[in-house]
């Protein structure tokens, strides 16, 4: 079985190369630009600044043939399997970044929290609210 | 610009139907299993029971011309985007689970949690420690 993606859009920032990004997205202060593609963007409104999201990024860049990583490079800890992870390696390198919205124009969301390159795909956004166990369910 | 997908793996479970699903896995007690597939086996390594990991799944039966629905079925608050929402109907219907591991054998991972259907796809499992903003960064 195999399934076909396409993007809903495309990652802008000042993030050029995976050495750039930070390890955690929440470590990150990096701002960017989601740009949606035209076909998608009725399914932007109501996302307002202030809120948070889910954003679910295509690694387009990373090797989807390691199984098993040395966590954080970390060699003293042995190998381990990636699902056990939070590697950028993986066979469907799919990126969960929390995002919050600084700004919402037409065909564009600002946000900060960036964890990913300039020209990173976009799959998918969520609303960040009521997903986790740790979050009260509104 | 497409991307080619193929599952990791299988939810069994004895949840049929959409409407056999809970609307939000933080209600869920649903046990079940994740079948993976034998390519996949050794990104499992070190996958333990207690662990709390996130599950990306493709929700094989949700429609993907949906671009604004009403929120939990609620008219009274109007139509809107799915970015902003946590719809299963979206262009890309990558459903993200947050799941227990109870036991892990071989080619299983038994979990608890599940709000999806018996025989979805599973595109990828990570680590649930150390991405939400209100995790402490172990």
């Amino acid at each position: 079985m195999e399934i076909t993606i396409t993007p809903i859009g495309v990652m802008r920032c000042g993030l050029r190369t995976p050495s750039d990004a930070p390890m955690y997205h929440t470590k990150s202060n990096e701002t960017g630009v989601l740009e949606i593609l035209s076909p998608y963007r009725e399914a932007m409104h109501g996302i307002e600044a202030g809120q948070k999201i889910v954003v679910l990024f295509w690694l387009h860049q990373a090797r989807r043939d390691m199984l098993q990583v040395y966590p954080r490079g970390d060699r003293s800890r042995g190998l381990r399997g990636v699902f056990g992870t939070r590697s950028p390696m993986r066979p469907n390198p799919i990126a969960l970044s929390e995002l919050t919205v600084l700004k919402v124009e037409l065909d564009r969301i600002e946000v900060s929290g960036i964890d990913v390159i300039d020209g990173t795909p976009i799959l998918d956004i969520k609303s960040a609210s009521g997903w986790q166990t740790k979050e009260t369910d509104k």
